[in-house]
């Protein structure tokens, strides 16, 4: 993309709504802009990135098995009064009367919707296991909406929901859930810890939180320091694999993690002092087992191999996507912006044109601009008419991981310069060398995807 | 994908509520789920229709120089109370009361919301020509939602917007957009006819409606013969040539064809009789120019090269991209079911094993599975343990354009079955000629892919 040709309106002040890092830096960005209290447009580049975690989830979730399904925004609330969620969910539920006076809602979360699909098309074990989801918006009507995407009212949500016969089976759609859900947070350059956590209104006692460990997170986390060492990589895993599932479980869950609802400083005591850690997370996922909570008061059976009807198990996943990037950013930044990881940033990297206006200068960016995009990557090229201080403050505002400088006294001997954004450092080398290098950077990007 | 993996829930009875044949046949094929009046959830080969429909749609705008964003469902009401269309909009606009008594709506379309993120961010003519467009879901209360997803209350829609300096340049922005939409539909196996139309609620005279001619269009049409005539075809384009954008303007739009809102007799009556046709359409897009209809009573205004400020000159152009699937299917099915189009199919060929459990025959399907994915085409294997005929109506009903046959018999010789859904033709040949054959049918889909 070429930055004149491009919607990014990066503001010069630090907007004074702003309480948090990642809020201040994707208004500063021009990621988003707000519409009403903790209601966002997504500008461009937001939205791109916002596409990045979505393409990641929907492929890791396919890896695993999971099938993709829409479910609307607008629900009856019909359905919510007979799983009785429709009165316990308080003010939190947006709720909407239609013009013909019926109640309506916006779906927080979808189990209610999810079940009726079920039980209207599944009615034989022989069609499980089956684990459907989707990324969609929802709405919650948070009294304090605050700390931009991070607390949003309108957020986007990758929920899923497993349908299996026995408690066995759906433990293992449990376990299947917690692997990908660790791949697709590793894919994004976060650490996200599973811990153990509480139901909550979704139900069940079986459940992890994901946390993202930073200074600004909302939940007080405590935590064996080893766990902080387990990295998934790109191990081969066999999803139908119960035993390969379970060991990744107990590999990742084994040692102490939990949230303060449901810390226990007795069992934390334990802990040899010195791997003791008390810090303050960010929750971006959640995963629950509840067994037959909704699938008995809304009617969801199976007939077994017995030929008896029996209510299905399930458990719901849930990814926080728009909310991932205010925890990326939490999680990857300094006093100059954002820093992208290589997995979801907007562009690849950014090329500063020095000399716009230059015919050497100018020709030497297109080209490698066209070079670029031919090895299937997609950079930014800063064609303003700016001087290089304000281009290279822009580029690492925004936070891409590399940036190629294309200056004419280089050129002369065909050098350009690639910095990393991260440690800062700068190599001077060949346009060639240059592209070369990148390609490799972004190998394993690809290599990660599906 | 693996039938017996997937989540494809077709029904053997035509149900009740469908009065007309694409309806029927999406809740047939286990598409979509009706969740309230107007209100589907998509099921996954329904999604990856839309999803097919929405790429082709991002692929068009991109090539047009448009720029992505996406607004959220919920606004505020005081911006539709800035452009006075909160209280004109009536009963079809769903009005919300959050937990602070604060009025709100869920976006019927977003004129407002746009000119908002425009003088926001946009103040110099140096930022423009720009367009901003999103697909997102929309709202209308219609009194008597029906046709399923044609005439639904929850709807995806994508929604563009051009801001330009000057009328001329807008108008260039209008041809853009039809240029780029008579694309879009043509990659889906559509002929949409731009017809002079109304401009309703939007506002603005200069507009144009995109048809379908189906004999269940809501509208009645009137038009000359030879504008069917007409293809865009793989015609090269470039996008910021006026003259190009307007060319292509004056050959679809100089032959009569209008709806009846803006019907003329006499001019109709002018037309040579053997020419004069009378039909129904579908709508499936319309564009808008409307100058400064909202920038004016909203402020939104650029510092012109003259240095006074101007209100900026906007359009606004629209595709009903879930509408498209009951479009696509109303102008293409039999009595068997759906016949999709090969740039919009939800699998590119169905592969259907005649004796399911016959070690030869799974391995040779196996094969071709594997064959076919690996040339980047994404099958269905029926590998359900039933009779041929179930299968193969299975794979007539849900419309996939291809399907090859794999029995012991064929084997036998090395020979599997290649079958047109449209003509029904069926050729014997060796699994590598299906194979290769396949791929020379897509190289013009995958040709027309960005």
């Amino acid at each position: 993309m070429r930055l004149t040709r491009y919607f990014m309106p990066v503001l010069k002040e630090d907007p004074k709504e702003a309480q948090i890092v990642s809020h201040r830096l994707m208004l500063r960005a021009g990621m988003i802009k707000q519409q009403s209290a903790g209601i966002y447009s997504w500008l461009p580049m937001g939205l791109k990135v916002l596409n990045r975690i979505q393409q990641i989830v929907h492929e890791e979730q396919a890896r695993a098995g999971h099938i993709p399904v829409l479910m609307p925004t607008i629900q009856s609330a019909d359905l919510w009064r007979e799983s009785g969620r429709y009165d316990d969910y308080g003010e939190e539920m947006l709720r909407i009367t239609d013009r013909h006076k019926r109640d309506m809602l916006y779906g927080p979360t979808n189990e209610e919707v999810i079940t009726d699909i079920f039980r209207a098309h599944v009615s034989s074990y022989k069609d499980l296991p089956l684990t459907l989801y989707q990324i969609q918006w929802k709405f919650r009507d948070e009294i304090r909406p605050r700390f931009g995407v991070m607390r949003g009212r309108e957020f986007l949500m990758k929920d899923g929901y497993n349908f299996d016969l026995t408690r066995d089976a759906a433990l293992h759609a449990y376990n299947r859930h917690l692997v990908s859900y660790l791949r697709s947070y590793e894919r994004m350059g976060l650490q996200a810890i599973p811990m153990r956590a509480d139901g909550g209104p979704i139900g069940g006692d079986y459940t992890h939180e994901f946390l993202v460990l930073a200074e600004t997170g909302e939940s007080e986390v405590f935590y064996d320091s080893e766990i902080t060492d387990l990295k998934f990589g790109s191990r081969a895993i066999d999803y139908d694999s119960v035993e390969q599932c379970q060991a990744v479980l107990e590999e990742f869950t084994s040692r102490y993690a939990r949230t303060d609802e449901t810390h226990d400083a007795a069992i934390f005591d334990q802990i040899p002092e010195e791997r003791r850690r008390t810090a303050r997370g960010i929750e971006v996922g959640q995963i629950f087992y509840f067994g037959t909570k909704y699938s008995e008061s809304m009617g969801a059976t199976v007939v077994g191999p017995d030929g008896n009807r029996t209510p299905v198990e399930m458990g719901s996943h849930g990814i926080g996507v728009s909310r991932l990037l205010g925890a990326i950013i939490e999680a990857s930044h300094d006093d100059k912006g954002i820093i992208w990881p290589e997995g979801v940033t907007p562009f690849e990297v950014g090329i500063v044109n020095l000399k716009q206006g230059d015919a050497s200068t100018d020709s030497a960016c297109e080209a490698l601009y066209a070079e670029l995009k031919s090895k299937g990557l997609d950079p930014l090229y800063d064609d303003r008419d700016e001087r290089a201080g304000a281009k290279f403050a822009t580029v690492d505002l925004i936070g891409l991981p590399w940036r190629i400088t294309v200056g004419p006294r280089g050129l002369a001997n065909n050098k350009v310069e690639l910095t990393s954004r991260r440690t800062g450092e700068a190599v001077e080398m060949s346009p060639q060398e240059a592209v070369s290098r990148l390609v490799e950077v972004y190998q394993p990007v690809k290599d990660a995807a599906l």
